[in-house]
């Protein structure tokens, strides 16, 4: 009997890598939409949350581009009005961009193998982007956790370890490394995908590599 | 009987917009596909070319974002091969670029209402981004025209006119007075689409606005 090597086991159960904020309006699109899509192609998916905010300042931007870029800027919200009604996706334009996300960010770290990850990510989500709340708050990670029926106060204390914080910015250096440079990003082995208008391709690179 | 107004007209044929730049990769794409696409929903293209330098010197850049920002250059290269091999077109990553292209685009501009238009922007897309050639050269528009049984000379001489230069910048300026960011950008009516990737929804958008 051969041994399972973990390129035998990628062949065997196709993976897409996730690489996404929760800050970022065209994260919302994918963590809506992704796991009923990689559940259709059989893709397990694998959650990298990363901070945008450090990717940016390597670029010598101290915002968002769709806030540097006024022309940009405006368009975004049509844009995101209308790819929410073809999805048939929920949508507020947010009084509040880009809305820190750090404390929502750390839980998405400590949650991204657990199982309610898809779950929480999609509250935080709606939250930011349909509720038009902040997010970066006890109370909303809070509310978050607790509608799913999980052990909030816990869970955000773990968050908060210097453990879960090194990890997540270790994750960001990882993202900026691997040549990320926008959210959300795919990745199918080596090869990436940027953008939610992507995610179709990706998965079905995923699904065809598999 | 009731006189005709605009509005009326552009209910009974549906229009598209068409705004893009010889020298960018995206509006290969799209220049490459939005006839066929077009004809399919039976919608009238009208094509608006305009320069990207002076939208991005706007923006404080002295190039092209994909050359100044190394992350998204590296990854546009990639993309490209992809979205070529999903479309069907032939692709090869230019050795030069962006390629100026201010010879091409005044010969766009006063081609506008030709019915030479597509076949030649095409011819000069393929230069650019198929046979890796410059195109702002007498030389290299001279034989897309030639190729197409044009009077090259004749329309050269025409293009290079104050008349058709003056064109092409109030062009640019129409162009950045409607929020115009980068290429290929699409109207219908006052909707804006940005990227070869919302041809399709420009023109679905057309044909239902129609």
């Amino acid at each position: 009997m051969t041994s399972a090597t973990p390129s035998t086991y990628s062949r065997v159960i196709p993976m897409i890598e996730f690489w996404f904020e929760l800050g970022s309006n065209y994260s919302y699109l994918s963590v809506m939409r992704i796991e009923a899509l990689a559940a259709r192609h059989g893709i397990t998916i694998t959650w990298r949350p990363f901070l945008l905010g450090p990717i940016f300042k390597s670029f010598g931007w101290d915002s968002s581009p769709f806030v540097l870029q006024k022309a940009k800027g405006s368009y975004v919200w049509r844009d995101m009005a209308r790819q929410c009604e073809k999805y048939g996706l929920p949508w507020t334009r947010p009084t509040q961009f880009p809305r820190r996300a750090l404390l929502p960010m750390r839980v998405a770290t400590l949650g991204a193998e657990q199982p309610w990850m898809g779950a929480y990510c999609k509250k935080i989500m709606q939250m930011n982007f349909v509720e038009d709340r902040d997010i970066d708050t006890l109370e909303a990670v809070s509310n978050a956790l607790e509608q799913l029926g999980l052990p909030a106060a816990q869970i955000i204390a773990d968050a908060q370890s210097d453990e879960q914080k090194h990890r997540l910015r270790l994750q960001t250096e990882t993202a900026q490394a691997r040549g990320i440079f926008g959210a959300p990003t795919f990745f199918v082995r080596d090869e990436m995908f940027w953008g939610d208008d992507r995610l179709e391709d990706a998965l079905a690179f995923a699904a065809s590599a598999g």
